[in-house]
């Protein structure tokens, strides 16, 4: 049945079908997380020998001689910015290597133009009142980020070739206001779209009112193929050097769902003078970042070869429960007519949009059954949803059991809350 | 010969016979590094128990049950916690830990304040112009930290018990733009002192113009005894406390130079207040630190017995070296009536005051011969010694007979700038 072409009568006993279900599952008791992008056991466990690629005192020393135990290294060792070098397509002197989390080197970029300015001679962000654009649904850590430094948050509108460039030029071309935006080029989170090479020549080729207009291209899974084809990114610094916008961008990267995100390492890739920039600076912020985490993460996988064949195995773990749950929503909702989600070849989320003003009742209704989601509206600026219609699903984390228990929970939710809606759109008529 | 008794002839005479001993030493080609406070190869050596306390999955898990490889633990794993806890003498729930580099907290810490303010309803540092108060002779990285946020340096003298407290009360009584104070106060670098319980006392007592004034307390050698019996600094924050001054005070520590300076763990300790307004910053920052590297510390030390009982093993490398030096000073040095110098019982450095004017010109000799010493002035704000005296000497490093070698040299030179001085000193009468 479905349910925009159903008679109110039909959708009430519906209603009290599927409130039926909702009790039996009451009883139950689960206690499902499908809240976080975050990597199950079982993926965790492919990085063992992580940890024994460092084991006695003799292996500390990198290719050039430096012994990681001790201080210098300031960028990086030369084998953890050749791996990077091959991730990224960029060379290994555009690299700063950092630590544990590229979250906190897009903070640290972003609070350094804060207070020294973009580049050489340019005013602080902080001096003047700025404004961000962020693509939506999007990421709401890098949305969290310049929240926090007071930049006014703008939605750009998602569309299947990225964020929706008519609405980018026009915005950026007049206002010297807009300082940058956020990008997650492959796989974006949540909805799995990879930008289209036209969308990337866009970015780095319109005209900015700003001159110190940035982009935050978070690259985070740039290497997160759930199929053997995966889809391909333009390398954004060769685009943007054909048009002399090099220094527009920073790229992030990191490990942390290739090892662990609890002990990785992150990369930051930028242009010559804007690396140069940084450095001045990260010089007084720190001496060295974990050499030997470096050591053992460039050993573990040697190459980008070593580094594909264990993305492969995080695939066959990952496929099957995007799968079952993409399964799971043509065979529950699509059959009633409720939502449509996006089919990711990589990354760590599906994106559910549901019938308008339905997000957050759908939310509520997991909640009371045990299972907890990403929070309604979290995927948008200032976490507010214009039509209250987008779930961000992350399916990695849970085992395929509890993922197909929580599925249907998911699923039934969605279709009580879609279901009252209809019933009270007939109402008010 | 006491050079300041000596005749123009006499001094003429021993010049001669020094700067032949020069040209010997020219020829040797030496390359000898005295500049920073890094630890040898065999003391890193101590540590390779660390590499192997995690070695597999299953031993990645926390006390309190946490998968130390995935997400979580934001501010710290129990178990680190705890160490930090015993070693501080401050409650683990005043603790947030960092990653590698507790230089990278204190500028992360002088950062947020810049941006956001000390605290809620505080205007930001940024806002205004700001003067930082720096003991000297001091660390150049945290002058370094404050210069590089724009803050006017501002230099104290330091005592025997610390900075020179009269000093820094009339200075922070009056001025409010005076926004906080350096201190290295166990083993401070470079002249070794550890402040007495009065010179805390004041720190965290006296009355300052600036609501928002803030003690920068970097504990970086809080257990670097180098002999059973070390100094005994008292606990800042239940002093701090008496005062109703808690929120005065961030202290800084990190394993750096326990385990590996390239590979270790940070801490940053805080009142409630300063604690939460952090956090509330943090948490858009990251998600969380390397939680397997917390739990390698963790276990590998156990408690602060296991850490005491790993800090005797450095002294027993360090400590010869640290005498060997200052019994080099007292045999070529003191004879001549040539400088004075710290006897430090803890910590990573010596203190050679030099005759006045004779620091950089003994800097560039020993750099002639091959030696590298940390660059006169370094120890001062903007890198400017108004005596040019001081050098700070880092026995550390080298080999016992590198460092001998080295000592000689740097003695020799110290002789002939001071041998020079008191010659021009007769010819100007």
């Amino acid at each position: 049945m479905i349910y925009q072409n159903a008679t109110k009568q039909e959708l009430e006993k519906e209603l009290l079908d599927l409130k039926d279900r909702f009790e039996e599952y009451k009883i139950l008791n689960m206690k499902l997380d499908m809240s976080r992008g975050k990597p199950s056991g079982e993926q965790l466990d492919l990085s063992e020998g992580l940890l024994t690629t460092v084991t006695q005192n003799e292996q500390c020393v990198t290719e050039n001689g430096l012994d990681a135990r001790n201080y210098g290294g300031f960028d990086g060792i030369p084998e953890i910015k050749r791996l990077f070098s091959e991730v990224l397509g960029v060379p290994a002197d555009m690299l700063m290597i950092g630590g544990v989390s590229s979250l906190n080197l897009m903070y640290d970029t972003f609070a350094r133009n804060m207070i020294f300015g973009a580049g050489e001679g340019m005013q602080p962000w902080g001096k003047g009142p700025i404004r961000f654009l962020c693509p939506s649904p999007g990421y709401d850590r890098h949305f969290g980020v310049s929240e926090c430094f007071g930049a006014e948050l703008i939605t750009v509108p998602m569309t299947d070739e990225g964020p929706d460039m008519d609405v980018v030029e026009s915005l950026v071309k007049t206002d010297p206001s807009i300082k940058g935006i956020w990008c997650v080029p492959k796989y974006s989170n949540p909805t799995g779209v990879t930008y289209s090479e036209e969308t990337v020549r866009r970015l780095v080729s319109m005209p900015t009112a700003a001159p110190d207009f940035r982009i935050f291209w978070d690259n985070a899974y740039g290497i997160h193929d759930l199929y053997d084809e995966g889809d391909t990114l333009a390398e954004i610094f060769s685009l943007a050097k054909q048009y002399g916008n090099e220094d527009r961008v920073y790229e992030f990267a990191s490990f942390a769902k290739v090892t662990y995100c609890g002990g990785s390492v992150s990369a930051l890739a930028a242009s010559p003078r804007n690396l140069a920039h940084a450095k001045k600076y990260l010089a007084k912020q720190f001496i060295c970042h974990d050499k030997i985490n470096q050591l053992r993460h460039a050993r573990f996988f040697g190459d980008l070869e070593g580094l594909k064949a264990h993305m492969k195995k995080h695939a066959a773990l990952l496929r099957p429960k995007f799968e079952a749950v993409i399964g799971a929503f043509e065979r529950k909702l699509a059959v009633c007519g409720v939502g449509s989600w996006s089919r990711p070849r990589g990354g760590y989320f599906i994106s559910l949009d549901l019938p308008e003003g339905t997000a957050k009742r759908t939310h509520a209704l997991c909640t009371e059954l045990g299972v907890v989601l990403t929070p309604a509206g979290a995927t948008y600026p200032y976490g507010k949803d214009p039509h209250d219609s987008n779930l961000r699903i992350a399916p990695s984390y849970p085992t395929p059991e509890d993922l197909r228990s929580a599925t249907e929970v998911l699923c039934l939710c969605a279709k009580i809350a879609a279901c009252e809606k209809e019933i009270s759109l007939r109402t008010s008529d």
